[in-house]
């Protein structure tokens, strides 16, 4: 996983079908990346955040086939 | 996920038989990376999208084994 | 899989349910990165570690859909 | 999807039984990276070709468990 | 795949215990990078090697869930 903080939130009105509901966050890694993480936790801008990619993110949904390769799994105790 | 500005497109008349039609987009992503990826929405130049990466984006075809490693799954709200 | 060191760890009170019970420690990469990976090892801070990434990490758990994208899969001989 | 371009060929003598029989080719990407990609298709050195990464790659190949994470998916008409 | 030499090996005693039984052996790729595959072919300190990474290496091993993100599956003649 890696270890990130919320600076934004992103929408999108136009997309496939099978993206889940929800939050899509911009998350800013501890190297100056970015990355857009679906949120199932409610984090607010500027909390540190714990995040895991590829199909593992994925597979957190029980709906098959979520296209969603990033998660925030935790929020960091600080 | 990561945020992506879509730049052009790329044909390939010569493909292997498993590649789905559609079409296919060259994104520049936030970091100055390039990338191709598959684009289900209609797109275009310009445009500002998200694109989900690896297994989970060939998880989108219903069609098995489709070699796809780069989708576009929204046009991002600007 | 890649050469780490501990160099602490991270809590994480709020946080999805399917995220297993365990330690998850921060590891600094040979070239500077650094991530966080679940250790079912009991690793202290310091040790050099060897990490496995993406859907083989999450694979080590028993329960399905574990959301770990880096697991310590062993602790290297020095 | 990457693009890149085919700047040789590599062989293995001395491999695993799983890997397929098949030509494997050097690629260069765009951003100066390099890869040894399978090529199903009969590329020539010189020509720009489409690259999947990851599992979705081994997908390609009927035979279950072909260990390979790279695969040309289609020559860039130019 | 990338390509890769093989600059040493890495013992591990501290283990999980679904790590296979084999060579984990220290290899440093064309861009300066550094990873750890496992070995299932022999390979010699200085040999050039084919290296798979993801769940593609895991697939390798008959044994299910095996924590291996790496694996040497060619040498490559010179």
């Amino acid at each position: 996983m890696i270890r990130g903080r919320v600076t934004g939130r992103v929408w999108s009105t136009k997309h496939v079908e099978t993206l889940p509901n929800g939050a899509l966050l911009e998350v800013e890694t501890e190297d100056g990346g970015r990355l857009i993480a679906f949120d199932p936790l409610g984090c607010a801008e500027g909390e540190a955040v714990l995040v895991t990619q590829g199909s593992v993110a994925a597979g957190y949904f029980t709906k098959a086939r979520a296209p969603v390769d990033a998660l925030i799994i935790g929020s960091i105790d600080e």
